[in-house]
């Protein structure tokens, strides 16, 4: 782990590089995935080099907002992503890296990092949902058997 | 849609407000997932409000950082995102929402934002792979069969 980029070490692929939209750090989101269960397991953020070292390392590596440095998942922790595909969506600014997970993915010890989060949220039942979708059936309360 | 909040509407439940870590702009990742086949379908940002919207109104709202202004996601393209579930992560910063697609997510007509965004990644072998998580055991070049 390395706080700051050598000078002249390698650098990410310019043709990846330029398909990067960045946020005003530098970074993008990476949302890490399951390749087995398909689960979200946790988000976190790349800058390029954290990138390429994803990329060439199989696997993942992260640039910690918070302590401003690299940091490589499972080094500290023994909780290994082992890179199974990365891509990049439409709009650059985010990469989903799907992976084989060692031990659990959150640093507290649950299987992913939204274990225990959940919020209150309105389902819609289908009679609901039909008005969204074709406004001219208005809801029919006798279908609401699927909330 | 409303490009500002009105100063005098309901606003997001104060007890989720306060366990959400937002960045500079106010804002946390909201990780969209389909519920039915788990893929994930695209990555937007929202604000206190937009969140409101979608754990009250059982659809995803979004904060457009470009546009800057709330988007309900199908209200232009019939593209409805239904909320299953909505869950915030260990640190506060990033939302998991499952939800029912309809069509596709992504505004070119893909199924997700992420089709055709894959980028070239080294996946290591089984025998690589148990170098990185026992190290005592160097890897061995005949049983790298499952690469």
């Amino acid at each position: 782990m390395t706080a700051e980029r050598p000078a002249a070490g390698p650098s990410l692929d310019p043709d990846i590089a330029a398909r990067l939209t960045h946020d005003a750090n530098g970074l993008v989101a990476a949302v890490v995935q399951d390749a087995v269960d398909s689960r979200v397991l946790m988000v976190g953020w790349m800058d390029d080099e954290a990138l390429r070292r994803t990329l060439e390392e199989g696997r993942v590596s992260f640039w910690s907002r918070s302590r401003q440095e690299y940091w490589r998942k499972g080094d500290t922790s023994g909780h290994v992503q082992f890179v199974r595909s990365v891509a990049l969506d439409c709009d650059g600014d985010t990469l989903l890296v799907r992976v084989d997970q060692v031990g659990p993915a959150c640093h507290r010890g649950t299987e992913t990092c939204f274990v225990g989060g959940e919020l209150p949220a309105t389902v819609l039942s289908r009679a609901e949902r039909r008005s969204h979708t074709d406004p001219s059936e208005p809801p029919n309360p006798k279908e609401d058997t699927a909330r």
